[in-house]
């Protein structure tokens, strides 16, 4: 959990009238029935262009958005894309092919954007999501005893990205992982089509640790599970697995009874929710000691 | 008219499976009869701390966005808000206190946005706006005969924000209309209501004749207009009225009988729209000779 970051949004919520649309990735607008999420990518800070093309990082970026709209549990509809820095004709057509790309796939609409110029290329997504016909997830709708799933890989990208900082060239499944995540669009809408229940999902865009220490807050839970349980791709480094970002895959905690309704192969049961407030891996608690990385405020 | 805009958006475009969306400074999402719209500011390149505190910096980024809802005649509802650079917590405090005052003044909610650290303040925000009751606005709308009205005044804040570039320090007029512009709610409610017909309405974010020059070409019509009808404080240059950005008044392009049903006091007629492509001022040509102020891309 990033201390300062915290403390940011505490002091936005007391900013606003009505801040009862935060603390979760995305917005659940319930009058509309739709969701909505942004987010913002610097470069510098989210990324680096030694290791990613103009091609690859407007497919991230989208990506990056479109799980959280996935986490929700909701169907990812339309997105505005604004980009800001020295931008070029070529940096600006690569870069779009890749929000295309990536937005035909998930059957997205890009309706709009601004363009600005600026020192360094910023990028910032809002996208929305249809809740027709979907249970949306909350962070807060953990209850004790609800199984705690896993799908998707974890610390693969983590471990993909000290990878390209240690300049490795050739392509693997790791450096694969960091530069072309992989979202769990099918597990998103089962989960949330087929659970009857309040339950529990957020992608590991930040690391399963504080996925599990952000629902642990907002439900007052804790949570036991196995780590040979979870998934990761063998050769992943412990630390990555529990700490490390941008895998995208989705961390969910749900009702045993809607589990077992649920038709998805990659998803599997790694633990449970806890009546503690603690994080046990093997029955030894577990903290998130990584350092503020992507936050780095005065 | 800003040719490397022009050129970039082009691109964009052609990069796109689908660019129906592009064209307004808003999407109309049809299905869900909503409108979209988002809108970037750079510090060093929209705006300077030396001419703006954060909270009146809040305040107008809102302002901004809000604006472009205005201007397709729908009524804002949700935004969301992110925000990058070297951020403290007092920033945050007081940009926020001029977000949630603006939100409150227009009815709009907080619903979301990101947070990250970076080198320039620079903020995103994506607002959405209802369209249900409303006929919206498109720039490809006017007609041949169509009557130009406008409403709120034009040339103030450039002239303003001249002023604060000269160290003018007394908040005067023009000073006030570039740091906490005024922004047509009533008009837009108006003319979205009470028109039948299609119609075509900009804000003047970028100037009056960048508007029309925007409408021009978008529904292949001219103007004809009486520089002495256009609305504007006493003591306001020339230029400034036609090509001063940041005022945020409505220019719209209606039919006469539309034009007839609409009850607001402010909205002036200043001409017509023509068959010709070119903007005839008292008979005189006029084009946009303004450098690309905001957009000094490569």
């Amino acid at each position: 959990m990033q201390n300062t970051e915290l403390k940011f949004i505490e002091i936005i919520k007391n900013s606003l009238s009505d801040s009862s649309y935060l603390g979760d990735d995305c917005a659940y607008l319930k009058d509309l029935n739709l969701s909505v999420s942004s987010d913002l990518l610097i470069e510098g800070v989210h990324f680096d262009f030694k290791f990613i093309t103009p091609y690859f990082l407007g497919k991230k970026a989208l990506k990056v958005n479109i799980s959280d709209i996935l986490a929700s549990g909701s169907k990812p509809l339309y997105a505005t894309v604004s980009l800001s820095g020295k931008l070029s004709k070529n940096f600006i057509k690569e870069f779009y092919c890749g929000i295309n790309d990536c937005a035909d796939e998930f059957g997205v609409k890009i309706i709009g954007g601004d363009l600005s110029t600026g020192e360094k290329i910023g990028i910032s997504i809002c996208i929305i999501g249809d809740c027709r016909g979907r249970n949306i997830s909350s962070r807060k709708n953990a209850k004790e005893g609800y199984l705690l799933a896993l799908c998707g890989n974890f610390g693969a990208s983590a471990q993909g990205l000290k990878m390209l900082l240690n300049n490795q060239k050739e392509e693997n499944e790791f450096t694969k992982a960091h530069i072309d995540p992989i979202l769990q669009f099918e597990c998103s809408k089962e989960i949330s089509e087929k659970c009857k229940k309040p339950y529990a999902m957020m992608d590991s865009s930040d690391g399963l640790i504080n996925a599990l220490e952000w629902i642990s807050m907002s439900s007052k839970v804790g949570f036991e599970l196995e780590f040979d349980k979870i998934p990761y791709i063998v050769g992943t480094k412990r630390e990555e697995v529990l700490f490390g970002g941008e895998d995208y895959s989705l961390v969910c905690v749900l009702d045993e009874t809607d589990f077992k309704n649920v038709n998805i192969r990659g998803l599997k049961v790694v633990g449970r929710a806890t009546l503690g407030r603690n994080i046990l891996i093997d029955g030894k608690e577990v903290k998130n000691e990584k350092k503020e990385e992507f936050l780095h405020f005065d």
